[in-house]
C-alpha cells in the first residue's frame, strides 16, 4: 500500500484516530508490527534500495555534499542495520500500562497512576532515511501513532520505507494511518504540522539550527529540541592523570561532530604544569586543533595553542577544536560549566569522593560522569534500547529520549460511589 | 527584612543565584524553613492583617466584585490555614534524592537516575494571598527557587507574607533569594519575566483566560498552564442509578467554579427514559440551570430544560449550568467525551467491570473516574500534600502538580576510566 500523499492536516487527523486504536492494541500486536517490519525490510530490500538510487540520480541531490549524500544512502548492511534496530526494540519491556503508583485514599478510592502513550508523536528529519525505520519502531512500541516529514531529497527511500512499515501495521492487525509520512511542502507544511495542537501531542524536530529556529518561531504544539552539547571534561587535582588523558582525548576525539563531545577542558592549577604538557601533545598529536586561556598557553610546552577568545568558551564546535582552561579549584570549575554549558553531559576525573559528589551535585546538566567519557550520554549506551533524540529540557524528558519519554499517564480513581462533601 | 523591590531581570538573577545553593541544602535545612515559615505567619500575624487591611481600602481595591474582595481578605483564621498548610508539606516526603533508576552498563559504568530540583519556578497569580504561602512552601520542600508576581491590588499583603518566608529562609541558613516577590510593571514585567530563559525553568501562570492569552502570545520558557475543565459524568446502562444521580449532582454542584466540576451529563439511552425525570428534577432542584439535547427535553418530565447549542458541549460553565445529553452506548460516550472534553476529569457510572476499562482506558484524559465525583482530581485529594496547579498538558505533568512535579532528574555516572570505542 502507498503511504497517503495527502496535506498535512488530513495526515494528523489520520494519525490522531489511528492512535486511540493503537493505545489500546495489545503489547502482542505492536510487537508483531515491529517483527513484520524487520521481515518487510529484508524481504523488499531491492524495492527499498532501487528507491534510494532514484533519490541519489535525482538532480535535487546533485547539490548535496558528499557527506550528505553519504547519509543519504543505503546499502543492504544499512537496511539489515535497521530491521535489527526494529527488532531490538521489539525485545524492550513493553513501557504501557506500568502502573507508576497506586494507593487507596482515606474515602476508599482507589488510584493508580498509569503509563500511557502520550498520542501523536511528529518527527521531521533531515537527510537519513534510518529515521523513518528507528521513530516507527519507538512510536509503535511505546503506544504512539507517528507523523514523518523527512527530507524532499529522501523523498522516494522514505516512502518505500513508510510504506514497509504500514504495510506491516495492517498485516498485524493494527491502523496503518498510525504512521504517516509528510513531505514537500516547504516551510508551510511544517508550520502547519507545528500547529496542529488539537492533534499533535509532541513534535521532535531532528535538523540544524536553521529547523530549530524555524519551529521556535511558529511551534505551538509541544516541541523538544534536540539537544546542543557544549560539554566539558574537567581534571581535578586528585586526578588519576593517565586516566585523566584517555577520557579528555576521547571526550573530544572519538566523534567530535556529535553533541556529546567535549569542547572544554578545564584542568586544575595544581597539576596543570604537569598534566597540560602531555594531554595537550596528545591532542595535537589527534589533529585537535587548540585554543586556551594564558596559562594554558605559557604550560603548552612546544605544543601549538592558539588564544582562546571569550566566545570559544560557549560554542559548540562540534570539529576537532577544543578550548583549555586553568582553573583554581572544584568551586571554579563548578562555576565555570554552570555559566558555560548547555546542560548536556559534563564529566569530573578525581579519585576523590567528594570532590565527585559535589560535581555530581552542583553541576546542573543532564547527565554527569566520574571518571567517564562524556560520549556515553546515549539511549543505547544507557540500555534504554534506543532513542529517538536527546534533551537537555528539564521538563518531562531530560537525557536520551527513549520508549518511556515517548509516553505520559493518567489517573485511573476507582470508586464505590465517593462523591466530595 | 524587606523583600526586594528590584526590576523582574535582577529578582530572576538572584532567585536563579539562590536555587543553585538551595538544590543542595540538606531537607533538614528546608524543613527548618517552613517550621520557620509556620512560626513567623503566627508570629507576625497582626503585621500580615495590618498589610492586608491596607489593599483593602486602597482605593485600587474599590473596583473589585464582592467575590474578589473577599479571595483578597485575609483573617486569623486564614491565616492559620496558611500555617499549617506549611508543616503539611514540610511533613510531606522528601521528593529529591530518590533514585528513579540504577544500573550498571555492560561496559562497568554506574548509572544512576536521581530526582533533583527543577531550579528557578516563577508562579504568576491573581487575588488570592495564600498562594504566595503555598507556593513558597512547595518550591522551599522541592529544593526550588521561587520569584513570584502577585496581583498589584494584593501588593502590601503579599510582601507582608513574603518577608515573612525571606527571614524564616535566612534564620535556617538558607538563601533568602530562595523566594523572591515582583509587583507591579504591567504586561512588560509579564513578557520580561515570560522570556528570561536561562534563569526560569518553569512559569506557572494561576490566574484567568486573559493571563493564560498574554502568556501565550510572548512566554520562551516553558509554561504548564492551568487547567480548563471541560469534565463529563457518564451514566451507562449498568450504572446503578441512586449512586449516578448523587455523582452527577456532585460533580455539578459541589463547587461549580472549579476546573473538576462537570459541565456535562451523558445518559445511556436504555435507562434515559427511568433515570433522566429523576436527575434533572434533582439538579433543578438545586438551582442548576439546565440545556439538553433533544431526547431530553423530551425526557424532562416537567423540570425546565433548554435546548442545548453546539457550543454548550465544548463550554466550560463555571457556574450552576449543564449540558445533558442522551447517547447510544459506551462507545458513542467515549466518542463525544474524546471530542469534547479538555482531557481534566472524566467519570463513568456503571456496575460492569467492563464498560469500566474501557472507559478507563480510551478516554484520553489526566483523571479517569469509575463510580466518583469527577470533584476528587486535587493535590490534597490525592494524597500530594497539597498541589500548585492542575495539569492538562500531556508533557512533564498531568493532574495535579505536588512537589515531584516541580522536580526533574539527572543522570549521574560513574566509571575507573571508561572510553567510548
Amino acid at each position: 500500500m502507498e503511504a497517503a500523499s495527502a496535506d498535512i492536516g488530513t495526515l494528523c487527523r489520520e494519525a490522531s484516530v489511528a492512535s486511540r486504536l493503537l493505545a489500546s492494541a495489545p503489547a502482542g500486536k505492536r510487537d508483531q508490527a515491529l517483527t513484520a517490519i524487520a521481515l518487510g525490510l529484508r524481504e523488499r530490500t531491492g524495492e527499498v534500495l532501487e528507491a534510494n538510487r532514484a533519490d541519489l540520480d535525482d538532480e535535487r541531490a546533485r547539490e548535496l555534499t558528499p557527506a550528505l549524500r553519504d547519509r543519504l544512502s543505503l546499502d543492504e548492511e544499512r537496511i539489515e542495520a535497521m530491521a535489527v534496530g526494529a527488532e531490538q526494540v521489539r525485545d524492550l519491556d513493553d513501557p504501557l500500562g506500568e502502573v507508576l503508583e497506586e494507593k487507596t485514599l482515606p474515602n476508599g478510592l482507589r488510584l493508580e497512576k498509569v503509563r500511557v502513550p502520550l498520542g501523536v508523536v511528529a518527527v521531521v528529519y533531515e537527510a537519513r532515511p534510518n529515521v523513518t525505520i528507528d521513530c516507527s519502531a519507538l512510536t509503535i512500541k511505546s503506544g504512539n501513532a507517528l507523523v514523518l516529514r523527512g527530507s524532499s531529497y529522501a523523498e522516494r527511500t522514505n516512502s518505500a520505507l513508510a510504506d514497509v512499515v504500514r504495510d506491516a501495521l495492517a498485516a498485524s492487525g493494527l491502523p496503518e494511518d498510525a504512521v504517516v509520512l509528510a513531505s514537500g511542502g516547504g516551510r508551510e507544511a511544517l508550520a502547519e504540522l507545528a500547529t496542529r495542537e488539537d492533534e499533535v501531542d509532541l513534535l521532535i524536530p531532528r535538523g540544524g539550527e536553521g529547523l530549530k529556529q524555524a519551529l521556535k518561531e511558529v511551534a505551538t504544539v509541544p516541541v523538544i529540541y534536540a539537544a546542543s552539547g557544549n560539554c566539558h571534561v574537567y581534571v581535578h587535582e586528585e586526578a588519576d592523570l593517565g586516566m585523566a588523558r584517555a577520557i579528555a582525548v576521547n571526550a573530544k576525539v572519538n566523534r567530535p561532530g556529535v553533541c556529546n563531545a567535549a569542547e572544554t577542558l578545564l584542568v586544575d592549577r595544581a597539576i596543570a604544569p604537569e598534566f597540560l604538557p602531555l594531554v595537550l601533545n596528545e591532542l595535537a598529536g589527534e589533529g585537535v586543533e587548540l585554543v586556551g586561556d594564558a596559562e594554558t598557553v605559557e604550560l603548552s610546552d612546544g605544543t601549538e595553542v592558539g588564544a582562546a577568545s571569550e566566545e570559544d568558551w560557549d560554542t559548540e564546535f562540534l570539529d576537532l577544536k577544543l578550548a583549555v582552561g586553568v582553573v583554581d579549584d572544584l568551586d571554579a570549575a563548578i562555576e565555570h560549566v554552570n555559566a558555560h554549558g548547555s546542560g548536556h553531559s559534563e564529566a569530573i576525573v578525581t579519585q576523590s569522593e567528594e570532590a565527585a559528589g559535589r560535581f555530581a551535585r552542583e553541576v546542573d546538566a543532564a547527565a554527569v560522569y566520574v571518571n567517564a567519557s562524556t560520549r556515553f550520554t546515549d539511549g543505547f549506551e544507557y540500555g534504554m534500547g534506543a532513542e529517538i533524540g536527546n534533551s537537555t529540557q528539564k521538563l518531562h524528558a531530560r537525557g536520551p529520549i527513549g520508549l518511556r519519554e515517548l509516553t505520559t499517564y493518567k489517573y485511573v480513581v476507582r470508586g464505590e460511589g465517593q462523591v466530595r462533601g
